[in-house]
């Protein structure tokens, strides 16, 4: 009997599970799952499966729960992984993760590889399901022999159209504090037409363009922090454009850049006296000094915000403005806006998240001098706020990998991400039949 | 015989090397000069002085000759000064230096206490001759009676009227690396009528005020890092008003800001191909991709520069549009943007540049409801690009307190800064025999 271990239980742990609770009965397999606080574990599986308590910095409980298993996958935040992946070195155990890579991680490569295991990792939505889509398209071009001019991959975890009741046609459905800090950690850079570009965080939400993605309607995207990084990950050698980014729906991007240019998303210092700060407070320390100006008057003239602009309304409708206690002690900027967008960002429980993922590629068929440009686009809903188009795309690519190799039907080891024609093939097939599948359109550009 | 040491000798410590030549011929003092090369001490000394060459990182060789010396002033890098510090402690040597005083260097006021010794740090300009002459006044109005409403202090290195032929109204006269990234660690941070207000770095250049500083005529100037910092130094709790930064001419700062926005101050990471990149296309690498419009025009419309702004004409004197090749390999932004300016904004031989200190002290007088205004002011210019008012006003502080510790008229023991009257009293009234002297002026505001 097959064992399988999942270490984390958190919301977007709901679809791995359920998916491998599922394979477990037809093939009648083993599922653990341990967190650290034990009730979660317990309300997120069935009585078929196992839930244990596990402090995963106990190298003791660690390596004993993974060596109990065949194969593990790791929910946990990005800096856990690491531990994880030794215990499964230790005992001769697959994982998987839907975590970037990290150089460490990395350089496990070869032990893996001498041990016979598969380390995968970038396996849940982006990373993931990009890599596998992505490669699938590029490969099917390079393999009928066209010349690739130009790549382009947008992804936003948004919210459904029936669900969408605010200014800002945005909730949170992945880490908050992710969405607020997004692009904060160096210079977005790309490639356009043999141009390298660097795009600066205080300007990354004014780099915007628009794209349409049928039948979902008009998004605008911002750039990823390094999409150079993919002319390796892909092979793409040579293409003179290449642009990864984030889709947001339109409006969203310059209204954001008001917190941005405030400071409001700094998370590097701790500010005074947060515990009795007011919402009109924190706004207020990042304006200049008045003995009359309001607040709103202020802020809108610092930002060139004319009277009738439409950021105003998604300002108001935050109650950046009101005299609410915030309440934290000794936060960050960022600490204290994620506090506010929380309250108002926040999926109702019968709300549907939307995915939305689009490429584009350029290419031209030799003989011909036009330029060709395929799109292909993925949309999925969320059921509601539990079962989330975000959960289902993060865990299912992870929850089939992982059926897929325990059935042998995945053979690569080593630190691997899934641009491999082994992996991509099989998943994708499979995350069709679950209603995930990319819709493409051909045109001359 | 005392022994005066001075471990570093830059340029900066020129006239620090003049004052305790003379000193020493006056007392009959020895005056040693170390610097890593050699020939760069000899060349800063006269015959009467001894020349060393010093490894600061060789333990032994540091030890011997701080062994040998009654007093040390470290012109070094900050970061090398604790290194020094804590040979001086082995030996039981008082240690000089015109750096901000770190954590590290804090923590050794005991130890240092206990040996006997001063480890006297921001000794210079700004740190230094700020805090001696905001103490004397503030002292003053204190002593009065007067309640104090307001602190605000500003510093800048400029280029003397004469000398002034470039249209930023700047030159260099200060490490080019510091100015090039000035602002960029962290938010401003001050206080203005009992509110705390927050610049971040992309808002600094645009949140300046005018300041006339008679008889040198108008500034600007821009917040510097934490002026809350300064009312524990300067023992000003409960002032509501606290503000200190740096001067620029008018007009500077709105250009500097184009090159904030840019993302081109940017230190942080290595840009792609920088050794056959031309300053044109360092530009453009942080502008929009277009087959057709220039750089410049491009340049203008992303930063909103009308046609007539006087940024124009300061933008392309500096060259940053031309064809010519950068060189540097593996550079980052603000390492390619400082080699640009190198060029542009190097004093010529017979240049004199010119130091601004300004403070401004709102006060009451009981029983008087008006607010009363003092201004304090300081202009020293430079003689030419060797003798400058920057080298004159960092060194002279350090050379006075040295001559006054080896006289035995400071008897401060352990980590200070010369905020205490027993080091600003004589200090202050020896640097104006050198022609460094503030102008009061007061007003009811």
């Amino acid at each position: 009997m097959k064992r399988i271990l999942i270490i984390g239980t958190g919301l977007s742990s709901i679809s791995l599970i359920r998916y491998l609770e599922d394979q477990c009965l037809k093939n009648n397999w083993k599922l653990t799952v341990a967190d650290r606080d034990i009730q979660v574990a317990r309300a997120r599986a069935s009585v078929m499966t196992e839930a244990l308590a596990l402090d995963i910095m106990n190298e003791e409980q660690r390596d004993h729960i993974i060596e109990n298993a065949d194969i593990v996958i790791s929910m946990l935040p990005v800096q856990f992984h690491l531990h994880v992946a030794r215990s499964c070195l230790k005992f001769g155990k697959s994982l998987i993760t839907a975590s970037y890579e990290s150089e460490a991680m990395r350089s496990l490569d070869a032990e893996a590889r001498e041990k016979g295991i598969l380390i995968l990792n970038e396996m849940g939505l982006d990373p993931g399901i990009d890599h596998m889509s992505a490669m699938q398209l590029l490969n099917r071009i390079r393999e009928q022999g066209h010349t690739l001019a130009g790549f382009e991959s947008f992804t936003g975890g948004l919210v459904a159209p029936g669900s969408d009741d605010n200014p800002w046609h945005y909730k949170f459905s992945w880490n908050p504090e992710k969405v607020v800090r997004a692009g904060s950690d160096g210079p977005a850079k790309f490639i356009q037409e043999g141009k390298i570009k660097y795009i600066p965080y205080n300007r990354l939400f004014r780099r915007t363009e628009v794209i349409e993605v049928e039948p979902f309607g008009k998004f605008e995207g911002y750039a990823n922090r390094d999409s150079m990084k993919y002319i390796e990950k892909y092979n793409l050698h040579g293409i003179p454009t290449i642009y990864r980014g984030t889709l947001r729906r339109p409006g969203f991007c310059s209204a954001w850049n008001v917190f941005v240019q405030l400071g409001a998303t700094d998370d590097s210092y701790i500010m005074d006296n947060t515990e009795n700060m007011t919402n009109r407070e924190f706004i207020n320390s990042f304006l200049y000094y008045s003995q009359r100006d309001s607040v709103e008057l202020k802020l809108y003239h610092y930002m060139h915000i004319d009277q009738d602009s439409p950021i105003i309304e998604k300002l108001e409708w935050l109650g950046i403005f009101n005299d609410t206690r915030i309440g934290l002690k000794n936060a960050t900027p960022a600490q204290i806006l994620q506090h506010i967008l929380n309250q108002k960002w926040k999926l109702e429980p019968t709300d549907r998240d939307l995915v939305v993922m689009w490429h584009k590629i350029n290419y031209r068929v030799e003989g011909d001098e036009r330029q060709r440009c395929l799109t292909s686009s993925l949309g999925v809903t969320g059921e509601n706020r539990e079962n989330t188009a975000m959960a289902k795309t993060v865990g299912l690519p992870m929850a089939i990998a992982a059926k897929l190799m325990l059935q042998g039907r995945i053979t690569a080891t080593g630190a691997c991400i899934p641009t491999i024609e082994e992996i991509y093939v099989p998943v994708l097939k499979e995350l069709r039949e679950h209603g995930i599948f990319f819709t493409e359109k051909e045109y001359f550009c």
